[in-house]
């Protein structure tokens, strides 16, 4: 499986998510600009120990990611999804794709891909799940829907 | 569905846990001690917004809550069970129990509970998924098989 975080912000959120990744051998994929280097000591503290585990590769923009990998699924994780994320059948391939902690993901994009957007469930007029226990929500239901390949 | 942590450790996780736990309507049960106040800063800063949200209980024990719901289900959540959390039918009324960060659950309680202990699935030889998103894989399976009754 593949993750992607766009333009992320809170540097403990993307250490946590380079964890999950380094549990799953997920690979994960940052689109730039990022809110933090990857040498901070923010990252580092949340996520050195996985940080050299993970296939980590950066890019300059969405569109760089969606050229490379053009034959491959991409899901949008967004409270504005008419869709849950259980309704997706995963491929082992797919890219899971969330946006900034903040903003979200760009308008443009969801809108792009309308029928690839996913929302988590949740009660309402709550603020939402925090960034990386959604990306464990989601990537978790991909692997199962997978049977756990490679996993133990 | 309700969570437990038995003596958790650390700050932000146990907010984290909060806010997810106000996002989908789950009970949180604490079973003391506790590695922090629960109004010490770091709780407020990582659950803040979510604590007045969240039905949170406390125990002196863990025999203290097991007694009190004696008629519900506990699953235990330990990388040392032969079961994956996806194998369990579960009720909308289930008790998941998670051990501390660094120790995890004591061995008199997984011994005693044997068949209902269950472990995410992970990459061999990794350190475990951070606390947080261990509660929220489990819960949204749970909550994924009693149809997200409730959740929008």
């Amino acid at each position: 499986m593949n993750i992607v975080l766009y333009q992320p912000e809170i540097p403990p959120n993307t250490g946590n998510i380079a964890r999950t990744c380094a549990c799953t051998g997920a690979s994960l994929h940052l689109i730039r600009p990022l809110g933090f280097s990857t040498d901070e000591k923010a990252v580092r503290r949340a996520g050195l120990d996985y940080w050299d585990k993970v296939d980590v590769n950066y890019y300059d923009s969405f569109r760089e990611l969606e050229e490379k990998y053009s034959d491959h699924n991409f899901y949008f994780a967004t409270k504005f999804a008419s869709k849950f994320y259980t309704e997706i059948e995963y491929k082992s391939d797919d890219f899971l794709v969330f946006g900034q902690e903040t903003a979200g993901l760009p308008e443009e994009i969801t809108e792009r891909y309308k029928e690839n957007c996913i929302r988590i469930p949740m009660l309402k007029e709550v603020r939402a799940l925090n960034l990386a226990n959604s990306v464990s929500i989601i990537l978790y239901e991909a692997l199962r829907q997978n049977g756990f390949d490679n996993l133990v």
